[in-house]
């Protein structure tokens, strides 16, 4: 039964059709589920006791970060500058190695903060101790699929750190926390860092528990020589293993052949398009035009905050419609709309996840105000339909954030989060920084 | 002598290194130059009756924007899916052909309001009713170099339009305006829009004035077919017709050859280089390593706000950096440091202009204020310099602008522009874009 109603002249339901639906509602219920999503005209009658807000600007789902390692907030902008292998070994490796749990918790927290304020209600992360950034989440209200990191660490094995997922999957449950904040998943870094038995026991671990996974695949084009010259490409290796047989979520995809991509598509898998760090980067484009046409569900990630610099989805969804374009000189590669969807819905769907990422009836609420006082919505929400979304997407972005609900719960007010204090979440992080350099 | 003196923990003067001043000052004189800029243990004692300020963010020079037609912020949005030339001819032409000039004042004074609350100081403009664009620009405290639009009216020849830029120009100076707000130049639009008769002519006009000339070149592959097969490029054609031989910005600049660059090169022409605009209309990635290699001036521009769709010259830094180490595969191809420079001190140069783009004694005073409570500075403003320019480039950017000085004289405060009123600026706006579609 609905307890909250939100009213906005703008809704952006993020349907298929990227529909504009005018002087709309969305109805809550108090378990944080959306009850309706339609016009204030159509909309059932409201219940006694149930509040109702207005807003001026435009309401839409929460974004979907599919491919984030948000803890990293306290390393960012470090070593910038590098190639990706070099950045990782020289700059990223050894700072990791001195992160303690506590500081995984500090940076998770600013990372939630930035997300929520930019809009991303939800993020898929691939990071270690994830005890401490579960309840970095719980803290800021946001919501995630955690996949615990699994590579070879000095003193602990792969094998023990996949155990360790398992053992806590069998504990809490593959998904737990108010609102269902928390999905739990299995992250084994990518093919190139561990041993192919080693992908193989994940995806047996995985599928027995109906568990994503989470992987980088086919980021730069020098890091899986190996893998390639034995398999042929990475999508072969992970066919080969099992984890194709699953749920699974591929990062990046950028080094894809036109038989990958359909590998992808036969098989269901998810891709965490990452265009800003592919580009930083210099790793290459993914051929995200070919893996939607290709039917492959396809999502946004910023990656993590030391390589991007910032947890901007809005940003992404910018650069991969740009960089569609350019790839493909076709300035109809990818619209405007095509891009927020990606940002929403696609982000949804790569995840495997049918109750995040639109507004629609049984998901969860999780939703974003927007509002117009600003330049980039100078030709006003009177303006049609398709100039009120390029106007969001190309000129406002996450600028204009202003209010937040994830499940129901308002996490973000007036630009601020609600759930803890953005001042001190920043001077944790700057302590913790200034440690770590 | 120094009238106002501002304090900030970071200083980027944005010299030709790129330094980071720590603990710095800008001192400014009455006129509006800068009279200091460095070390505040190694500034001169401040005379009585100065005010001095204290900041706790980073002071840099007022971003240059050297390609825009910024009062088309009454067409955002509009036809944004269209190839360059079909979006021209079929969305934008028609709407402009309605423009009154009034609503290209109108459209002008949100474009103001937009760049400076960006940390846009200055703007090179390629658009017609320059009186009324020149009233917003002074309305609105901005600094301008206007190009006045040059080509085929219905009703109007390119010869009537050139006349009137050099009576203009005979009549006001070449530069004008309190702080010199104001300089004027020559606008043809492009080799394909206008006679190479109409060139020469222009090129003879604004060297007998000492005027810039802004021209768009080679944006798209298809839009000068005729123009390359008769003179095997356009910057020869340019070459041919004498425009090279005087002040020049060649805007765009994207289908260049060798030749082409090495011909820039020699006559010193700059290059307003347009990345978001290029890839969003599908026309390509200018050659901007190579164009920096070969020593000719590069700044950065957003092109209009109805094609890119926002005056943020911030993102064209990040885009800048970004396309550059794309096409090159080099991800040591822009660094952040560079990107800034370009939005800069490279800006200025391309406008061959020695009196903005960097805090030195003897410019003007257009300075920006970034405040650092936000999440992208969570590393802190002790960090390393390299991490510092990082964060302020590709996490803050202009969303943390907030005080702007133009010539001395702060338009945004607070991020508020002070001259004009934001709102009246967005309804006025939105009542001629309602009206134009
Ligand atoms: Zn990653
Ligand atoms: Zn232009």
């Amino acid at each position: 039964m609905t307890s909250l109603r939100l009213h906005a002249p703008v809704v952006l339901p993020c349907d298929a059709a990227c529909t504009v639906v005018r002087d709309a509602v969305v109805d809550v219920s108090a378990d944080g589920r959306i009850v309706f999503c339609g016009p204030a005209s159509a909309a059932p009658a409201l219940p006694a006791g149930a509040t109702e807000r207005h807003f001026t600007g435009i309401l839409l789902p929460g974004l979907v970060n599919t491919h984030a390692h948000s803890p990293m907030t306290v390393l960012r902008g470090l070593g910038g500058d590098l190639p990706l292998l070099r950045w990782l070994r020289e700059a990223i490796w050894p700072a990791e190695a001195r992160m303690s749990p506590a500081d995984v918790r500090a940076g998770m927290v600013l990372g939630c903060v930035e997300m929520l304020r930019n809009g991303v209600t939800t993020s898929a992360e691939m990071y270690f101790h994830g005890e401490q950034l579960v309840e970095a989440v719980l803290a800021a209200g946001s919501r995630v699929v955690f996949g615990s990191a699994i590579m070879e660490l000095p003193g602990v094995s792969w094998r023990t750190l996949t155990d360790q997922v398992g053992a806590w999957i069998d504990a809490d449950g593959l998904r737990f926390g108010p609102g269902e904040r928390v999905e739990l998943s299995y992250g084994p870094h990518s093919a190139y860092l561990l041993p192919t038995d080693a992908l193989t026991a994940v995806a047996g671990e995985a599928a027995e528990r109906g568990a994503l996974v989470q992987i980088h695949v086919a980021e730069a084009a020098d890091e899986d020589l190996a893998q390639r010259a034995e398999f042929g490409s990475v999508p072969r290796l992970l066919a080969k293993t099992g984890i194709l047989d699953g749920r699974v979520l591929a990062a990046h995809s950028v080094q894809l052949s036109d038989e990958d991509i359909a590998l992808f598509a036969a098989n269901g898998v998810g891709v965490a398009h990452c265009p800003g760090s592919n580009a930083k980067l210099a790793s290459g484009i993914a051929p995200l035009r070919a893996l939607l046409d290709a039917g492959v569900p396809v999502g946004l990630g910023t990656d993590g905050p030391a390589s991007n610099d910032d947890l901007d989805l809005f940003e992404e969804a910018r650069l991969a419609a740009l960089l569609a374009r350019l790839s493909t000189m076709d300035s109809g590669a990818m619209t405007a709309a095509g891009a927020l969807l990606l940002a929403t819905r696609g982000g949804a769907e790569a995840l495997g996840r049918a109750d995040i990422g639109a507004l629609e009836a049984g998901r969860w609420a999780d939703l974003v105000h927007v509002d117009v006082d600003d330049p980039a919505f100078g030709t006003g929400l009177d303006a049609p339909d398709e100039q009120v979304i390029a106007n969001l997407v190309w000129g406002a972005g996450s600028r204009r954030v202003r209010d937040v609900w994830v499940a129901g719960e308002q996490v973000v007010a007036d630009g601020e989060p609600t759930m803890v204090d953005r001042s001190q979440a920043q001077a944790a992080v700057q302590a913790v920084a200034a440690r770590l350099r």
